[in-house]
């Protein structure tokens, strides 16, 4: 415990920042690795955090006419290769289906059998198998729009993964529209990023920018793709939500076509968006400390843990009813909609019981001994704060005060995150600097680089390529309430438009 | 038109249930086949029918302890043959992923490419890969229980389907349990089969009966079997949920033992327990008539549509005023925990806007016309009522009635459904009369068999198969309440113990 007294999590951020992410995500108990290659369990406390996701974002896309429904787990090969950039895009990292039975060979030993004529692909996403669907839901214009989403596991093959930032397998919601004209579709394009931005700022606690990606960035076959970025404690991007413009080029290889109103044969305009538990990985890097997670209040897996103190065997009645009528009053209480969460913990482990919660990020912590049952008081820790900085709260004024409480922290944990943001994005106009900004080395803590770079660029693909291959930096995005005005590339000198966002990136 | 008046599904229950069914599917618009073999695509209509049912089983889970979590979609081959009986009965069933990437052949064209070492089951289910999360989580008894549920999507690669009843993916919930004591798992093994049952009697308004399988029956790998059979209209059974007891043999597969109080190592027992998407398949055939489907109302995708009816283009305001108003004030009320959904349609296409409704089961129709508003009424159709039967009702009356009109219907089904199956269910104890009940052209209807058989059984796998053979009759289960007395097996006449439930089952 002298170790933990100073910080549970070996090595700090500081120290390590990639090993501080795989040690505070074990310490948390919200997931770890599976027998299977690249895949996750995902255990309650971490799922229940995607839960609270899922319930966010789901009434938020239905408010705006989006319904659930739910497609096939396999894409047949020939409807996977209909769109070209996109089955270029995904052919690497595919899980593919080619037996559907097993059968005892000679050895003994069960071996695929029953070969299938065409292979199928795991969804890595689903565009060209509900293009499908909506070719024949789609005859008029009076059929659209047409607005759909779906909750689902998908799977993109990878060779080095981490924890809910990049994994074989993973959670998401992918949402497809579609249109009888582009403006409407670029409309909805906005419309869900914005809720996207909506659930990173209010409810992750986690401040992000809106922007567009370079063509090399985008979506494989789409025509914009839109994205929300933010700002990892290793000062790093990560890409939080996409939501993408598919103009026409879907509508073509599913053959998604309408009546119009003035009676022509048109392709429809679709979009396609989606955001996954990619998030619980940024909510971690984005909130978290040298002694665990930190869960903003609005989206926590619970709330407060109530820990009785019970140093004689003869407090234990009085202290456990304290306890558990404290538990139901709060339990009684609603904060954004949902009710308060309350655990008790009356394990007797000593100071361990609270480390753990610390480490598991719960937002406060309540201890409650013989003394304060005395004083008809309870004495709180915030998890926003120090480990050692609890206060004694009257016992009425906390259960009148935990929601103010709890908004209060949601509100500090997302300023701490603005704060950090605004100190490690700067503006840069000289290639010297830009250069020297993501060399580490050059930086107080040297192994990790500057942080956002502002600066100019020409557009071309030859600049982007040039600085990722030298700094393995790209442009993270190209903000949509860009106002600056025109500069040099930093690159080549030649004019580019508004400021875009250089960064290393996850 | 004039055909839809007399009924709007071709061809009627009667005249062939099989094809109603899919029929029927198609006109509510709940799902449709995928271009993937034996895969459906479940569309809003169908998918918030699970988005209710999960909602309302989530509940009563978490109400037991339960919390949810997620576990990988693959499992290796070598985990899947941990459980001798578990992997013979599946074997034959899964879709297997052989490789992780396509590349282009010397045709061109794209192949499987980058071979598995191991081959991945895309998970039937997952009790040998979550067995593998157990044996790491559980190491003291202070660790028991564990009580985890994933929603999820499984594979069973089917050749003959039929949408939701029987398809290669489908979506479910798996619960899985681990316990100190066998008596502990076997109680929860019957609690989580009266949730089940709860569900299907309170919200699907399905009649269940509560029963055990027999060993021929039993999940592979599990020590008992318990399920919940229902009904359908052609008389048939439908099982409608299991919750297995699994002993120790999953626990011996996946090594999950743990030290007891008495500091002893013992092995550990284990339950799993599932329901799936086919509970829809068994609404549709408990309910639908022969116009289609019929939704409880506390389980109904919605619970309302307004049709307001606009002869003249200057009725227009006034028409859709007086629905907006109806439908805000309908919306704030709550019916069993949500609120109240209301669809407005004002679409102008005849009578086929009120026929869409009926065929999608939609509890309550109401026409809104000039006339109803200027005597403040509503004309009112129920779906549990013919389709000529409606009534005028005063609109304050409606708005103040609909609830209890709702919980009305509601038990309207359940009782419809109970009195189907009690006169279709009789006690036989003659071989005679036992075949005649279960062979076509001896009935009134010559194409239904007779429906639920209560008749003795020895406990003999050779009588079970024998009846099987001859006649395609299965023992549904054997009831959990059965009160019979002893009596003679309905095949070999030997002693059995209490009746048990013959039928025929999907």
């Amino acid at each position: 415990m002298t170790k933990q007294a100073k910080t549970a999590i070996t090595p700090t951020r500081a120290e390590d920042y990639p090993e501080w992410y795989q040690q505070v995500v074990k310490a948390s108990d919200m997931a770890e690795r599976s027998p299977v290659r690249g895949c996750m369990v995902i255990k309650p406390w971490g799922y229940s955090l995607w839960e609270n996701i899922m319930r966010v974002l789901d009434d938020m896309f239905k408010e705006t006419g989006v319904k659930n429904a739910y497609f096939p787990l396999f894409i047949p090969l020939s409807f996977f290769e209909k769109e070209a950039e996109h089955v270029e895009g995904f052919a690497k990292e595919c899980a593919v289906v080619t037996h559907h039975r097993l059968e005892k060979g000679l050895d003994g030993s069960l071996k695929p059998a029953g070969m299938l004529n065409e292979p199928l692909i795991v969804r890595p996403t689903s565009e060209t198998i509900i293009g499908d669907s909506f070719s024949k839901w789609v005859s008029s214009y009076r059929d659209l729009p047409i607005l759909v989403n779906q909750w689902a596991n998908v799977v993109r093959w990878e060779m080095r993964t981490r924890l809910f930032l990049r994994t074989s397998e993973f959670l998401w919601q992918e949402g497809h529209t579609v249109h009888a004209s582009e403006e409407e579709a670029v409309e909805r394009t906005h419309m869900m990023l914005d809720i996207y931005a909506r659930l990173a700022e209010e409810y992750l606690a986690m401040p992000v920018i809106k922007g567009r990606k370079t063509a090399s960035e985008r979506f494989p076959g789409a025509v914009d793709t839109l994205c929300i970025e933010a700002m990892m404690q290793d000062r790093k991007g990560l890409q939080s939500g996409t939501s993408h413009f598919l103009g026409q080029n879907f509508a073509r290889a599913s053959e998604i076509r309408f009546q119009s109103a003035e009676e022509t044969e048109e392709y429809a305009w679709t979009t396609s968006w989606g955001a996954s538990t990619r998030l619980i990985g940024g909510l971690v890097m984005t909130h978290g400390d040298d002694d665990g997670i930190i869960l903003p209040p609005k989206i926590a897996s619970s709330h407060v843990v109530l820990m009785p103190i019970i140093r004689k065997p003869q407090d234990r009645t009085n202290v456990m009813a304290f306890t558990e009528n404290l538990a139901k009053e709060l339990r009684e209480k609603f904060y954004h909609h949902r009710r308060l969460e309350v655990e008790i913990d009356d394990r007797d482990i000593g100071g361990a019981r609270g480390w753990e919660w610390i480490k598991k990020g719960i937002p406060l912590r309540v201890e409650i001994g013989p003394r304060d049952i005395a004083n008809n008081s309870v004495y709180v820790g915030r998890r926003d704060r120090g480990h050692r900085d609890k206060a004694s709260l009257a016992r009425d004024h906390f259960v009148g005060e935990i929601t103010n409480i709890l908004d209060e922290m949601q509100q500090t944990l997302f300023e701490r995150a603005l704060s950090f943001r605004k100190a490690h994005t700067i503006s840069i106009d000289k290639k010297k600097s830009f250069y020297e900004f993501f060399t580490p080395g050059n930086q107080e803590k040297p192994e990790i680089h500057g942080g956002f770079a502002l600066s100019h660029w020409c557009g071309s693909d030859r600049c982007e390529s040039k600085i990722k291959e030298d700094l393995s930096v790209t442009i993270l995005c190209i903000p949509l309430n860009n106002q600056t005005e025109k500069g040099e590339c930093i690159c080549c000198g030649k004019p580019g438009d508004g400021q875009v966002v250089f960064a290393k990136a996850y």
